[in-house]
């Protein structure tokens, strides 16, 4: 019975491209296993896959009764509603411990550092493991993804390391040019309902009892969004509604720029001048610097809900 | 500042010997690191530290504002009771997943084997830092203590391995003769109070909202617990009755002959046999084969209180 790989939900390129990397890993060690994916794939992950010639991931949802190996999350809240009754064998991972348990003793790799592939790479020459071409291109593309071309706060020099060795194996000489390739698909939003646009890459926190939702988009360009900024909007308050989230935040991160414009719905605005020292005006505020979930924003209202 | 190293509640050998040697390794690697214990250190610990001449780590339980590494643990039932207030840059460990979180991404080093000791070994290897013998020596007795001298349900290849690697550095050919040394000073009784064997290796659990105590001596023979095993039982339920625990179980385990007397005293003994299979008479039952309480003991518990 093969073993599947997953990250979490509303599946980004690290989620995704780590998840397969490390199925090809795990099975070239002798277990066998399959990537999957808890959604369906964004426009930059297609963009990546198809780049390097690799198959799109099948959707699954549900794992009770199976074996699994978890990438790029600890949170029960990015994971499946019946991870408990899964066996996790393990979990390859760059964020906070999440409140994940298991019943028995299992294999972790959780590093400090700007993306779950970095670690996948560490792991590839811990155990000798040749990385192939197009696992590579994958790996390579979910560095330059979650760590918006080196420049987001989470980016370490283990990062970097790993995606230059990445690019030599895949022959790939200018990563600033295939990053800006990567993230002007990731900008496009012409066409996308606003709703799509909001869950693109969206996660619910819990923080000291609240719900909150953070949602992020990345653009080359803010001005790319002010076509549908209202509509954003809108729909955030929709969904806020709809989950009975204390909060929703999303932010629009400008890459070039390096930082962020946040727009929030909230039972209680305050939490945003108490995490940021920036007062919101009429839902929103633009937060210079801001650029990382994981490493600015959540702790920030973590402390701020505490 | 410096970071502190320490392991769980009740310090057994591989939990000092673990925060001894990862407080070695994160010092080369640049982060000054000191090794503590949460508690004074069993007999079996002060023997191998005589033995190659390492200091006893100090008692430290406080640990607000600072931050710590853990070793050979993950629950919050087993670390300092203000570990919230700490920051906790890593784990190493070989037990299931806990219900420790954190608030920023942390460095986790866990994987199903015998003995934390042995994903340290690894580590060195990873990081291409020569292990100075003395380390080597207490790292390889945590092995030894950890896995019963690799007759252990939880010991693997990789532990296997690593002593034999270790033992290479120490100089030291005949590891069942150094078992052997240890296990009987492990074993010695006489003179102690009922309560300090109880508590030698003693770990309290939440299974399913009750609180499980479950305490292991491991003998080179049962016969050596004869004289003092009325005060055990006795002891266990004065132990039950001061921490309003739902159950203590106290494994009595014979390492020559491979299996457990368990003393009971519990709210519902009728989860022994749930979890065991085999009917307990007069306050205990032999469980033969159960060596091993967090492969063996704890699974079946946790699924016969679910």
């Amino acid at each position: 019975m093969a073993v599947f790989v997953f990250g979490h939900k509303n599946p980004d390129s690290d989620t995704v491209c780590s998840a397969i990397a490390l199925a090809d890993l795990k099975s070239k060690l002798g277990v066998e296993c399959t990537p999957v994916a808890q959604g369906e794939i964004n426009p930059e992950t297609a963009f990546i896959l198809d780049k390097f010639g690799v198959d799109v991931p099948e959707v699954k949802t549900a794992f009770a009764g199976e074996k699994v190996f978890l990438v790029d999350t600890s949170d029960l809240a990015q994971l499946p509603d019946d991870i408990a009754q899964a066996e996790v064998l393990g979990v390859v991972d760059h964020h906070k411990l999440g409140d994940l348990t298991t019943s028995n003793p299992l294999e972790c790799w959780i590093w400090p550092v700007g993306c779950s592939a970095t670690v996948i790479k560490s792991m590839y020459d811990f155990f000798g493991i040749e990385i192939p071409k197009s696992i590579a291109g994958i790996m390579l593309c979910a560095i330059l993804s979650d760590t918006v071309i080196f420049k987001s706060a989470t980016c370490t020099d283990k990062d970097k390391e790993a995606a230059d060795a990445l690019a030599k194996i895949v022959g790939e000489a200018d990563l600033q040019t295939l990053g800006m390739e990567m993230f002007k698909v990731k900008s496009a939003v012409e066409g996308t309902p606003a709703r799509e646009l909001v869950l693109r890459d969206y996660k619910d926190f819990d923080m000291s009892g609240n719900k909150v939702g953070i949602g992020q988009l990345e653009v080359v360009d803010l001005s790319i969004l002010d076509a549908c900024k209202a509509d954003l909007a809108a729909d955030i308050a929709k969904l806020k509604a709809e989950k009975g989230n204390h909060s929703v935040f999303l932010l629009l991160t400008d890459i070039m720029k390096e930082g962020s414009e946040m727009l929030i719905v909230s039972d209680d605005e305050s939490v945003v001048e108490k995490a940021f020292g920036a007062k919101p005006e009429a839902g929103k505020v633009w937060l210079d610097g801001i650029m990382s979930r994981k490493k600015q924003v959540v702790p920030n209202f973590e402390k701020a809900f505490a």
